[in-house]
């Protein structure tokens, strides 16, 4: 579920997962749950006797086939433990990794969604840079998409889906801009502030997101109206009337 | 005149300022001239046994009240021989300075109006964090501007022209928010690559306002269309169809 | 107290203010509060009996001389009963404004600080670009500084505060670019990504800060990194031994 | 070769590619060169009677294994004379295409770059995020890298590179943080501000570059002395004395 309402993540305790089994379950908290929240669950889970493992997912629509990389938090027997489980939802070459204690398995997978907020935001840059030029108008995006795949220092499995898309839809005419955010990327910059580390480029993606979901915003208004009082400069008229 | 056509701003020199006097002229650029057509400018003219001074002007349309801010490059004694002009359009107790050679005058106005283009979008954010609060809805952003006015950290210049602005329309209900640029900005970022400054904060605000005058960018869509492929996020139609 | 260290800025509400008083009381937050905390100690205060306003202060040390900028939060007649105390603090021209109920004084003063973090990082980024100006080498930064006072549209207090500090020092040769931040920069973010507004400036300066304590970053090791990795670009070694 | 001296990326054209054939060779340009100059090349050679190809290459060291990718500007049926040449050179499965007239071969190249820069630094503020994190602290970042190579949405060549570099040095404890450009990234911002399309992502990565080459910045310095200003907060003192 996406936060396009300007909804804030709310991160109040209020589940207690531990009524969901007995002393000696393991539960395992496969969702994109926040790793504070994870915190608070494995403190009840473990309160009431039982054992916690957060495995953050990822792979999309596309695990199924492919298998899913999995992060996983917890403790390392109850890890090693269920550790058949999760090869069997991992790729056969690897994609599983026991990240530390309980939370640590969230917290890995949102920096990943961070980065991967960051990846597809370069992406987009890039190709709408070559879908405005004037001079070289008209250029074959899904072409050149194909070509980067091959070779190239920028090919990803990111990429592949980009050249599959514009395979579909060359213009993407079919498609408005409008860009959801379910959380991630918002944490990780959360976290990236509680550890003052600059993160530029993710926090650059997620408000671009941000952006993507507003019309005719406050902020450009403030902008428009400073401009006409010191410039002069003509406004244009909201919802100008005949 | 903007750039909301996305047309670049062409330096070639075409122009022939020389051909508008006779050695021993003074010519004075008192526009907003990127600095490297002043450089050109300045040869041209000085070559036919001229001067060239370069006076960046700043005061928008109260200038004419308040007196300009003047920055001026060229050869000392040409703007000690000028002074008297610029002192008569300055403000009584200051506001003019000689910054250097030529194109000196035109490029620190250049980064004046890189530095507006920052305090402005800063404003901007603020007062749109506070207009869009959800828990404390319907703050009086005027009050809270005049308030600011006196005393805090924040007043400037500016932040009059906002409470001005604010007074005559408190929720900026007849603006839209499509906010041109003039070219002074992009210079000042391209100046600061050529640098290798940093300078995020100018460089997202001449952003922001490229971002104002598209809707529905090709950017958003690559976005969209990838949150589709990879996680079958459901995509907004554009244009649906009934 | 600042952020050097890295340690989140914690919001666990364990203090009691209503401590401190008895029913009937008036207790008036004046320092910068968290405004989530300044919720919780409006409930604690107000269960005991008493009164809460938070008053969100503004213009440093020199509101001594000028009188300060004051945004308070709470019922509007406790606001009525102490604005005299309040009036007493403010400039004589103004500088109070009641923002709403309790928690939005240390909101707006929060917002207030955030925008003051993008004005002095657009000044910085200004200011840097003109003393790294190749071709118009040792401007006089501090006659800028005084032109632009008188006149122009960046004319504000920091400035004159600028200009102050460059007539000390004119290469702030005896500063080191090291930046602390105090809380709000970050929880005006954090209020940001809760309510989806997109505040790049605001975000880019705070991580400008963070940026200026931290030296030889492991992002910037990863970037080295990948360079050598792809493309056999040598990197600079680490404490070189000779 | 690296701007770290702040040295612009020169554009004048005062080479003759010309004077290296004779009338009818086709003149292939496969090095990063800027469009804007290939356009002028293109004209040189074209009026002399020659043709021009540029071929932007992309793939490092690692071109010579896996092939490279190649972007491909100029006539159409000299692109089909010469796809021969490119096809050996080209990974088997793809990596070649002819992106339209001459220019557009190295300003598709300049755009893959500047995607590149955003892809980098998207991966190092995530991995710094998790490499600073105060509750997880040692996290085994290469194994975190190996896990992602399999199945998860940002695996790329890339964090195949990044897992090689942290298998061998897994705090980049022999590498200072200090990183090279080469030019693109700026031109695609040039571009960009050209074409008035927003790309924070990418200008973001572009200063991050610049700012790991600087230390104590003027701009931080600014930020030091305004705060020391108004607040009354200590600076540190640049080269204390004992």
């Amino acid at each position: 579920m996406g936060h396009g309402s300007g909804r804030a993540a709310h991160l109040r305790h209020d589940r207690r997962l531990s009524a969901a089994g007995s002393p000696g379950d393991i539960i395992i908290d496969g969702g994109n749950t926040n790793w504070k929240t994870a915190l608070q669950d494995a403190a009840d889970v473990k309160a009431a006797g039982m054992h916690y493992l957060d495995a953050g997912t990822s792979g999309g629509i596309w695990g199924l086939d492919n298998g899913y990389s999995l992060m996983v938090g917890g403790e390392p027997d109850i890890f090693q433990h269920c550790r058949p489980l999760f090869e069997a939802l991992a790729p056969e070459d690897g994609g599983l990794v026991h990240t530390g204690p309980e939370g640590s398995g969230h917290f890995v997978k949102m920096v990943h969604n961070g980065v991967e907020y960051g990846l597809m935001q370069a992406y987009a840059e890039g190709f709408e840079v070559m879908q405005r030029s004037a001079l070289f108008p008209g250029m074959d995006l899904h072409a050149i998409a194909e070509a980067w795949r091959s070779g190239s220092v920028v090919r990803s499995w990111l990429l592949d889906l980009i050249a599959d898309g514009l395979h579909s839809d060359p213009q993407l005419a079919r498609i408005k801009g409008f860009v959801e955010d379910t959380g991630e990327g918002r944490w990780t910059v959360e976290a990236a502030i509680e550890e003052a580390v600059p993160t530029p480029v993710i926090a650059a993606s997620l408000f671009a997101r941000f952006r993507s979901r507003e019309e005719d915003t406050f902020a450009d208004k403030m902008l428009a109206m400073m401009r006409n009082e010191f410039g002069g400069h003509a406004v244009v008229a909201e919802n100008p009337q005949p």
